[in-house]
């Protein structure tokens, strides 16, 4: 059972919410401030799980959090959606008008980047963290500063919801998955998604052929990303997720892909978070 | 003949550097603070073409400027790659423990997260662009602040760099794409590349299929990224770039994606600046 989790931010993050979302039983959360300290604590086994977002609406997918699970040989073992929604939140008593700075993770600053093209006063900080930024607010009882966070964080560190939604799609829906440093626990009959990588050349129909078998094998595409391997001109690692009915036609899938393409690599197999 | 260009940054700025790298003869810059305003100006007439970073190795497709071509209805019609060497400066006579923060465009943050890792001192603040920052430290003689941008910002500001090509990837190839209201000045014998889009169900071999007829039509595929259909579930947009000897293989492959997919759309055709 899975009683540790490392998630990147503090209590109140989007992270710590999936974790409250997606485990039956209660966890304990690691609080990292970044995504290599993540994959650090999971790989020196301080957790059992560690929580990554993957891709959102606004900037597509996070490539260096797929890059950190292929490095370190990682596993997928779940996936949970977010509907991502930023609050602008100060210390009580203060108004938009009093805020001068607001600090918050690079990609919720990108996501609500409309909001505050209408509010040119305020200075936009990177930061480590969305909760952590609410905390530090209420714990050194800051003015004139304002965090970007979720509801839950406005509450825990007892501050006030200047603005509700205030990201620029309104419908904001993160990808997280869980991760772990093996594969063994996911229950076989529960497996009906894979996250995969393999490598392909750009010679005329070579990313065709691996996708007709996947579709021979009954597989349904829903994401394909391809990137160039930096040292390799002109070859390209692709990373795809699939769905199956029978984990028997996903088996059948990598034994071909795995003749036909380089550098192929399961990232994970998991139960699909969308029915 | 191509005169006015709209760049995101001022003077110094990557963006800028393309237009003196692209363009045979001399061109004037249109400086803009945001991707926005380059559509904005080249909509309204006030210049010829625009130039739009596209993808980068670290982060991706910046997924965003896909969309603004796609939404306006804009044409890319021609690509170049620049080598991204980001550098610290400031004012002279500045050492790095003086430097308080460092102000910079969101990406070139990202890009060069790992080397202020090792300088937690410093506060890093996203900015409009690279170059603006450098101009406004010495207008404004800012001392204690930093900005990340090329060696030619350095010089025409007349900065001291304090640390050289400090991105966390070493070899930062960024692409950038020339982008005009039309395509109709593109000569047809130079148009070996394209980029496209098409929509396609998650429905099994809907995408293989596609994949095949460019196959079948002698295209090569050298990027492909699936995004979901917000406001459709299941439903994905492709964006595919293809190379091609003859542009007849390609006149055919349209017509026939024009029947298999819904909402195809060519974004460019033009010369491919790799070879």
């Amino acid at each position: 059972m899975i009683k540790t989790v490392a998630i990147q931010g503090v209590k109140g993050s989007f992270h710590h919410i999936v974790t409250q979302q997606f485990f039956e039983n209660a966890v304990d959360s690691i609080e990292c401030l970044t995504f290599d300290r993540v994959v650090d604590a999971l790989i020196t086994k301080e957790c059992d799980a560690a929580i990554m977002a993957l891709e959102n609406s606004i900037a597509g997918s996070i490539i260096p959090n797929y890059a950190l699970i292929d490095k370190f040989g990682l596993h997928i073992v779940g996936e949970h959606y977010l509907d991502i929604q930023h609050n602008l939140m100060a210390l009580p008593n203060q108004r938009i008008e009093d805020i001068e700075e607001v600090y918050s993770h690079p990609m919720a600053l990108l996501q609500c980047k409309e909001f505050f093209k209408i509010h040119p006063h305020i200075k936009l900080v990177e930061d480590k963290d969305t909760a952590e930024v609410a905390q530090r607010i209420q714990e050194q009882q800051l003015k004139g500063i304002g965090a970007i966070a979720s509801v839950t964080a406005a509450e825990i560190f007892n501050l006030n919801i200047l603005a509700h939604g205030i990201q620029t799609i309104k419908h904001n829906e993160t990808r997280f998955v869980i991760i772990k440093r093996t594969n063994s626990e996911v229950n076989q009959s529960d497996i009906n998604k894979a996250s995969i990588k393999f490598e392909a050349n750009h010679k005329r129909g070579s990313l065709a052929a691996i996708l007709n078998v996947m579709s021979d094998c009954k597989l349904n595409l829903t994401k394909i990303q391809s990137l160039p391997i930096i040292e390799t001109p002109w070859k390209y690692a692709f990373f795809v997720d699939v769905t199956f009915e029978n984990y028997k036609d996903f088996q059948k899938a990598k034994s071909l892909i795995d003749i036909m393409g380089d550098g192929f690599k399961v990232l994970g197999e998991y139960k699909n978070a969308k029915l």
